[in-house]
């Protein structure tokens, strides 16, 4: 427990090129931590990139005909902003109420380092010995959207074969329910880029004729979703897969109160979405699209009266299976040009793109990690789904071949991101306890 | 002409409190000139608010019998932003092509010495006396949006009396073309202001769920308008009164060409705006909503995924003869209502307003300018409208109950508002020509 106060200390914030010091002294302390618990091979991989992060790498492959398992996790955490809600500050981990408080302490230096001490443990346990052989594979840029990593995957797959990888990256559906995560989304992350007029001009005396960038960006965002939560792109719906009838079953039986959930977590008057679906199945298993900022004209303080040139939206679309990245990003672009009003150019540049993926959940090395936690836990795993997009998870599946098992101990209240972010200390230590009794199940085939 | 310049020197920015001093500075040059002219009565006028300017007021009435004429002008100027595109730097005048090149040169402080080198010169050539009688109205906040003014004549409206008042703070239509305003828009300026959830959201865990409240403004300010220009506010166009056929004529023989027009001035693939009425029509005679900014969200280098909790749009309305401003902002209100999405709650915050209005072209004190300019510029007097808001000459009409003659010498292309501001030499000492033969003009009645 010192040795994760003591990494918790570290302020690894990749996005900050300020820290990129601290970032490496986590993956020092990291790499020297994995070192002595009896890893071999610990090792930093630099990147030739300008403001990369390195990734460290350990492994211990002495048990041979047993699996291999490839355990992700990542060192660095996001800013601390708005540094002046914190009750304690972000990098001096304080414990109360049975929690631990520091940035990373559930993102993701918590999670890692159950992972970590899972291995150390069984280690110990078994005087140097493991029930199974391992690989760790953590990054450092995984708040920053560094690209280190798919890169180091791609071309190191022989290296970092293996059956499963296991990341402790999510959280639980609740307090004392054991989940795993069996199905991600993807995302079409990009910009919506309208051109108007050759320059800004006055209201005054060119309002009535000349074309404004904003609003055909707002006719634009307005023209892809109908009021009632539908997605207007033709096609778009086309590959959507509904959730089997067992998840759809599971789902039920999840303690849920979609009023709570409007009430504690959005706050919001209603909820919305799309007609027809549950508050569980639109976040884990229909598409959206959402628009996360509008630039152009004039936002500053007071009026005035400027007809915007040139304006973007910044938009992305959740895709759920089977749908693809590549032909979505080309429907949106469509429906983009169909939607552009006269008067104006739009274009759609994309961002970023990562697919949806489901992971199947009678995998013996899901089935084993649930049978792991109901004996710690001492209640039946979730199988649950998760609204965001772990692009690892997809890369693992295309360039390796293997499935990933997302084993999350955090709580849906850690403020993850947030100012208090925090770690249950019964989570961190059932956590662990789970991944040693998972290593000893996996050696043991019935 | 020398004066003109060191006038031009002063950077009078009133917007900014930085350069308080040098807008008073302008100030007290204007109250000096004015007096060593053998203008009586000069003096500031303080407000007592905080970060206002001074007002500048001097007279001569010593002509009884004959009008009365309320000389207005501003001696404050935009900031000069961005002020690496000015070719000599904005505030050391340089002289080009027959042009004087600085901030302020046409908006107004050029425009301004016209009227007080028209009155001096005047007083120097008839022994110093005037043929007529002026007040001297010049205000330091006019770019600022200050209310000093607006204050002060209200309040001191006997003091202020006079037969017609003369604004030189507009443009001729074209070179060669002396030009007289006879109408300009109104204005509702205000926010939307849209409220969703409690906090801002990750759309990967809520979307699909939560509201978003940037996609709700989209949503609102797309329904105000439709693609064909037409607002699409219930009883917006009740009140709204065509121009005179006299005016469509006159417009008709004015030399304008809608795709010079678009390709020299917009810069745009095509125009827009309202079906079945020319391009003159709609930014003189028709009314128009523009949307200058919307914020929320993030609008920052890179992807975010956020849900913006709250989100707001900067509009306004430009309004026409005889739409009333406080209508209008009831009307928008209820529209934004109306146009709602679930999940949010949306109103909007008037910021400010001010009537349309339309003068008498056939006032004698219009008829005499035009007659003068005919005079001078040896062409006959273009009667237009203007486009833009000068909420003074409201002011002018209701609370002095005087009409305003709009007497520009600027020019369309003099760049005002933006870099490398210009004032034509020519236009300038054919406006103080002009001027004086007003004055004397008003002063045979015939």
């Amino acid at each position: 427990m010192d040795d994760l106060l003591r990494f918790l200390r570290i302020p690894s914030i990749s996005a900050d090129p300020a820290f990129a010091g601290e970032v490496r002294k986590a993956a020092d302390f990291v790499r020297s931590w994995l070192e002595r618990a009896g890893l071999e091979n610990a090792q930093l991989i630099d990147s030739q990139e300008a403001g990369a992060h390195p990734i460290v790498y350990a492994d211990w492959t002495h048990a041979p005909g047993q699996p291999t398992l490839l355990l992700y996790g990542h060192y660095d955490v996001q800013p601390p902003d708005p540094i002046e809600e914190w009750i304690s500050p972000p990098f001096e981990p304080s414990i109360r109420n049975g929690n631990i408080y520091a940035r990373g302490a559930a993102d993701d230096k918590g999670q890692l380092f159950m992972l970590m001490e899972s291995v150390a443990e069984s280690l110990r346990k078994n005087g140097g010995h493991l029930p199974i052989n391992v690989k760790f594979l953590i990054e450092g840029e995984e708040e920053s959207g560094g690209r280190h990593i798919d890169r180091f995957v791609m071309e190191n797959a022989p290296a970092l074969s293996a059956d499963a990888a296991v990341i402790c990256d999510t959280a639980m559906f609740a307090p004392e329910i054991p989940s795993i995560t069996t199905g991600l989304r993807g995302i079409v992350y990009g910009e919506i880029a309208v051109e108007g007029a050759a320059h800004d001009l006055h209201s005054g005396d060119y309002g009535g004729a000349a074309p404004n960038a904003l609003e055909a960006v707002a006719q634009i965002v307005s023209s892809l979703k109908s009021r009632e939560g539908k997605i207007l792109i033709p096609g778009f719906y086309d590959r959507v897969q509904p959730p089997s009838a067992a998840e759809i079953d599971a789902w039920s039986r999840l303690p849920f109160d979609p009023e709570q959930f409007r009430e504690n977590e959005v706050g919001s008057p209603a909820l919305t979405g799309e007609l027809g679906f549950d508050v569980l199945t639109r976040i884990w298993a229909r598409p959206t699209l959402e628009v996360h900022g509008i630039r152009g004209g004039y936002t500053g303080e007071g009026a005035k009266t400027v007809i915007p040139a040139t304006a973007s939206a910044k938009i992305s679309l959740r895709l759920v299976p089977d749908q693809i990245p590549n032909e979505i990003a080309t429907q949106i672009a469509s429906a983009i040009a169909a939607a552009c009003p006269k008067g104006v150019t739009a274009r759609f540049n994309l961002m970023h793109s990562a697919p949806p993926c489901l992971i199947d959940p009678n995998n013996p090395f899901l089935t084993k990690a649930a049978e792991a936690m109901e004996h710690v836990f001492g209640k039946s795993t979730a199988y649950i789904r998760c609204g965001g997009s772990i692009p690892i998870v997809s890369l693992f599946k295309q360039k390796l071949g293997i499935p990933s098992v997302l084993l999350g101990f955090g709580l849906p209240d850690d403020q993850i991101h947030a100012p208090n972010e925090k770690l249950c200390i019964s989570n961190y230590l059932r956590g662990i306890a789970s991944l040693i009794e998972y290593y000893t199940l996996l050696s043991n085939p019935r």
